[in-house]
């Protein structure tokens, strides 16, 4: 057993070569690297051993059973970084931050999406959208795990994400900040882009691949929109509804 | 062993419930539909049962381990189909069905897609989108499997699919039948918003998640295009980003 075994379950676990590199390049905290002894070099693996040196993170090459063991079924691709805890953030926080770039607020919020994969694409594209904030509930909802963080591939080492105890009252907390709730729901009567809700400070509520929003959460909208859907099959995956939604609203903000 | 044992590996498995009941509405033809046992009754398995007795299609109850052996691995939710090998469809086929229909030919093209699931998730975002068909190169590619299909979730019961052996010279005879080539990638001076030939008859071409493009298939393309990225990240999912460029070309194309 090597010393990094003595770290806490709450101990953050990234791996892959793009998450580690962006978790390096963001400058938060980076207890350690481990890089698998058999692992051939790389431009990425390059950069992250140059970012490790810059910030004075140790990098320690291991036995590649060592970092499965450490990895627990995540695909590392042979890196390995270990920090603090994923520090989550609060929903006045992204409210703020927005401000401080004088910019209206545009979050997105999930309603049910436990799939680890989906959460971390969904971060992933919220990213490259350029959205100030993710909120996930604490429960019915995967939070940010290591496989997560994989699927993220390094947008949530930049991604501010919000845990809430109820999605509802975040929601309604939103609403007294002046942030619009816009659901996404398959049975909506507008389309996304006839919404005009689109071009203000909003949130949108995307819903779990099985049963989309909750009752209680589409109540709280205060508008639902759909997707145009020209197929005879006519429903997409959540993730993937969640970054085409994204990108519809980005346009619509101009 | 069950008599079902018999099939061929060619055999088109189709698992789950919404792949298996668009199957049968799509009206292909069905060998044969098990229903696990075990299997709990609700809305859609009775879709399917109806839609299998309205065809004369054989409805066996069978053990889940036996259900089991025959999906290999699928996640099956208690249903499969069985049916004759999955259809490719041509390249002029599928000209020529958009003629048809009186509409500009829109196709989608994978360059190196070799993931099942970002294979399914882009044939389930196609269809939703509306696309006249999808073309896959036989090599450095996945093709149609039970494991694409489930990730489809019913769409590939309509999507017709073209299997070419060289991706160029596909693209080479779709030009010449007056399809352009727009190829999705990140390096592109334009986004995909600015480029004229969008509106035109057009096939998009998007690369694996790896390393995009080929540089042979980025030079027989007419245009290159790129998505907007606000993040620090900058990087899409392959699904994700061909899902987001097929809705902004649907738009785009009116």
């Amino acid at each position: 057993m090597s010393r990094h075994s003595r770290g806490t379950s709450k101990e953050r676990v990234v791996g892959g070569l793009h998450p580690v590199r962006e978790l390096l390049r963001s400058g938060q905290t980076v207890t350690s690297v481990l890089v698998a002894e058999t692992r051939d070099r790389g431009a990425v693996l390059d950069d992250i051993l140059e970012l490790a040196r810059a910030a004075d993170v140790t990098v320690e090459q291991v036995d590649r059973r060592d970092l499965d063991a450490r990895a627990v079924g995540l695909v590392h691709q042979g890196v390995l970084a270990l920090a603090p805890p994923f520090s989550y953030t609060s929903l006045a926080g992204v409210v703020a931050s927005a401000s401080d770039h004088g910019e209206d607020p545009f979050l997105v919020a999930l309603d049910g999406v436990t799939d680890p994969h989906n959460l971390g694409s969904i971060a992933r594209s919220a990213e490259a959208v350029g959205v100030h904030g993710l909120v996930v509930p604490q429960r019915r909802s995967a939070a940010v795990t290591p496989t997560v963080e994989k699927s993220a591939a390094g947008a949530l080492a930049y991604l501010p994400v919000v845990q809430v105890v109820n999605l509802v009252r975040a929601l309604q907390e939103l609403r007294d900040a002046g942030v619009w709730s816009i659901g996404l729901d398959e049975q909506a009567s507008h389309e996304l882009a006839g919404v005009a809700l689109a071009s203000e400070p909003c949130v949108l509520v995307v819903g779990g691949e099985g049963g989309g929003l909750s009752r209680l959460t589409r109540d709280r909208c205060d508008a639902l929109a759909r997707l145009p859907m020209r197929g005879r099959v006519a429903s997409l995956n959540a993730s993937v509804a969640a970054a085409v939604a994204l990108y519809e609203l980005r346009r619509l903000r101009g």
